[in-house]
């Protein structure tokens, strides 16, 4: 008897170890096409395409055979009977959530999916250049249609946005983040109201001008310095759209440069910072597997928001950088004015990607609102057009004139992402949580970021944060760093100190 | 009966078409890992190291298996059986070589010798740093002992070296390579040594001085452009050792950059040049597949050569960039000088890498006597570096006073890469063949070069080497595109010619 009980412990306990390096092996594999992907929007020739479409689907679908084998979910079960301490018991969860999602979903369907995103990238892309939508309703369509099956596959008896949006946020309940997000509504709209009526002096030009690439490039370099990059595990490149690829051994950042825009390009310098920053500080422990993984999306936003708006937008931080921009651009705006010009609400902005951190919000709710309803069968493809610049005038006081300008502006639908664009504004909000905790533990961190002292910020976030991997779920991961449950306070806060005293706000709003 | 008979041909053109697409995974996989290695060689910050290892081990065993795979020698034997066209012959001749090499050598023994290799890399390096083979010579002796084994497990009937060349050189016998290289001894130590001898008055010092970077980039991208790179497909990064990476789509050259050595580096661009423009030639419908690579190493050194030698260090070739050096530099050599300076045979150099034309045969000759003798169990590895001295002396007139500058300045030994040097100089003697079959379907090479038009020179070998990928065997490509064997007596005739005119050779020589 005790004999077999050994043995059986044995068994279990090599079922786990072998889940580990069966998951050690698929990193590898999205390792290597995160490498591929990097390359291909930063360095690939233009010519380089038929190959390297190739390689990655290769790639992409050993790495899901690999992962939805009869032998993972066996291991899984084994595993599952076995003596696991807490961080085990968190690995084996994060393990079994990966199979399920990917072993529910038929591969031809997934296939299909990815063969219509193709297609519908391209129409995408010629009705935006022609303003036109009707060239992109009928994939849109599709791909609503498809994403509504992808859900059914994974669980039949759930509202199918619900499903979707835990690709991108497995671990907060999608009623938590509407909460969130309908409190950043009742906020914003009516403090965005009274920013335009007020006649308080912002500056709204420090950086007008030219500013040249060369110089751009050299502050972006001399800000990650400061903040704490890494150069021995990072880089950075110019890119179209800036992003960060890599992993606790090598993780790479890119920004982009606009000779008339040098705030765009530094702002996008600090966010991803913040999540390069993250994954360089996850457990190399355990490198390779789902534990070692950043937590999801929400939180890996908190970290770039949290650089960007709660340091990169902060008086503190625009002493610190001022006197570089006097030294690498015939620049001579003040401290104050650079903060004014880098946090002005903008009156007719019709563009997410160019938002205030305010509006910002109300770009998303709409998004949000506007795919939930397609996914739920409540709005019709052909009726988005007239429902996005009804929300527009609604909820910002601006009505497209154009869809380009409208609801042909975002790559992601066309991509089939639905569920993905709540998790920027979940991020923003849990930055302000985070960051707020790390006063309180620290102290003065704005005196510290005005002397370009960031050592004990790094520190907090490393501790709370990063270090866990996947470790704690959202909510949990917030608390244990908080001693708070997730709440939207602290951004409403947030927002209603700093742009109450730029703008001169009644104390009500 | 008919029917079965139709059943049967269908299951075996079946089984031909799944062994295509089996292959063109294991290729996407394979193609995977070469864009891994180029960054990791030219993009990949320091600390990268322990993911990138990983990915690559993972992405190499992932093919081993796919490769290896029953299932791979059972389509074998079934399309063996189809009724295939010469070049699905092909196709099948060149799976088959690479799944038999694979499947015959235990996974074992391949990862000992992998393992085996990092350490011995390692500790060439200290030896090499600290000049004492002593660290060096039990990991060689390892690694000599598992290469013997190695070919053993692959023909225990046939001589070990012989086994161990065809892992670079698969299409041609090793009786072949040694009688060239045999050649190769006997036409060159005399000529040398008269060289040494002659009082001819060669400039050498056309690129003495500094030479910025940045010029060299420039003229290395001038250069490029010149000979027909195709920057849509390729580009041109700095890295320690040149290389070349790629494929049809994407194949992309380093080159390296030192102020006072301007030749080098231009030279390397040219030489890489040669392997790009092979890749970026090869057969786009096939590619995937054993039949859209490159012929071996031999043949992708006589393109590299090609360029290198018969371009690059040609009167006409100085004729059309002595200008360009003027135009990037503070330099006012004449073509001539440069052309003598590029051309000069060095009195006492003892390193492969900086050898001239002529004497680096011989560099090759010492290593490839060497190993032969290492493999056989005729030499033993503690009296490599007397022998070595030995034959520089014999050889080359000169005796290294250091190992470092003797037999521990190439790394290859220290991957257990016994068998490959030679096909450097295999690829130059065939370099020499290639270019007089171009000359005498073309005509006047020179005189277009002088001009920089390398139109037919490109067109002669897409048409005669790169489009037929491994369609052809060495000595059949070689045979069809020049009517002839394969042979040394282009070569003797071209450096008895070149060096005769440039030093006042005797005719005898």
């Amino acid at each position: 008897m005790a004999t077999d009980a050994t043995g059986e412990s044995a068994g279990t306990a090599d079922a786990y170890a072998e889940l580990v390096e069966r998951f050690e092996r698929i990193n590898g594999v999205q390792g290597a096409a995160g490498v591929l992907g990097w390359d291909q929007q930063v360095m690939m020739p233009e010519g380089g395409t038929p190959a390297r479409s190739k390689q990655l689907s290769v790639l992409s679908s050993l790495s899901h055979e690999m992962l939805t084998d009869d032998e993972t979910a066996d291991l899984l079960d084994a595993a599952a009977e076995a003596d696991l301490d807490d961080e085990q018991a968190a690995q084996l969860r994060e393990m079994r959530r990966e199979f399920e999602r990917a072993d529910a979903v038929p591969t031809a369907l997934v296939e299909e999916i990815s063969e219509t995103s193709t297609e519908a990238l391209g129409a995408w892309e010629q009705a935006r250049a022609e303003d036109d939508f009707e060239q992109f309703a009928p994939y849109l369509e599709k791909l609503v249609d498809l994403k509504r099956q992808y859900a059914e596959h994974i669980d039949p008896d759930r509202d199918a946005y619900e499903v979707l949006f835990e690709d991108y946020e497995p671990c907060l309940p999608l009623e938590q983040a509407e909460e969130i997000l309908e409190t950043l509504k009742e906020t914003l709209v009516p403090m965005i109201d009274e920013i335009r009526a007020s006649d308080a002096d912002v500056t709204t030009d420090a950086f007008a001008g030219e500013f040249p690439e060369d110089g751009q490039e050299e502050l972006s370099r001399d800000v990650l310095t400061t903040l704490g990059y890494d150069w021995e595990r990072g880089r950075l490149d110019p890119s179209t759209h800036p992003f960060t690829s890599g992993n606790v051994y090598d993780c790479r950042v890119t920004t982009r440069y606009d000779e008339t825009d040098p705030l765009g390009g530094l702002m996008a310098t600090v966010h991803e910072f913040g999540h390069a920053f993250y994954n360089l500080g996850l457990p190399e422990d355990h490198f390779g597997t789902p534990l070692g993984e950043s937590r999801d999306l929400s939180v890996h936003e908190s970290q770039s928001r949290l650089w960007e708006n709660h340091v990169g937008r902060s008086p503190a931080f625009w002493e610190l950088v001022t006197p570089k921009f006097a030294e690498y651009f015939d620049s001579d705006a003040s401290a104050r004015e650079a903060f004014e010009s880098a946090n002005q609400v903008y009156e007719d902005n019709l563009i997410r990607v160019e938002a205030d951190e305010l509006t910002y919000h109300l770009h998303i709710v709409i998004r949000f609102e506007i795919e939930r309803a397609l996914i739920s069968g409540d709005l019709d493809v052909e009726d988005v057009p007239t429902v996005w610049n009804d929300k527009y005038e609604q909820y910002l006081g601006i009505r497209p004139e154009t869809d380009t300008e409208g609801c042909l502006q975002d790559i992601h639908w066309s991509h089939g992402n639905f569920g993905y664009f709540p998790t920027y504004s979940l991020g923003s909000v849990m930055a302000s949580q985070l960051f707020n905790a790390a006063e309180d533990d620290i102290g003065n961190i704005y005196g510290k970021v005005r002397e370009g002292d960031f050592e004990d910020l790094q520190t907090w976030l490393r501790e709370e944060i990063h270090q866990h991997g996947a470790r704690y779920e959202t909510n949990e991961l917030v608390r244990e760093a908080t001693g708070e449950d997730f709440t939207a306070d602290y951004f409403v806060d947030y927002v209603r100190s700093k742009y109450g005293d730029l703008y001169d706000l009644e104390e009500s709003v």
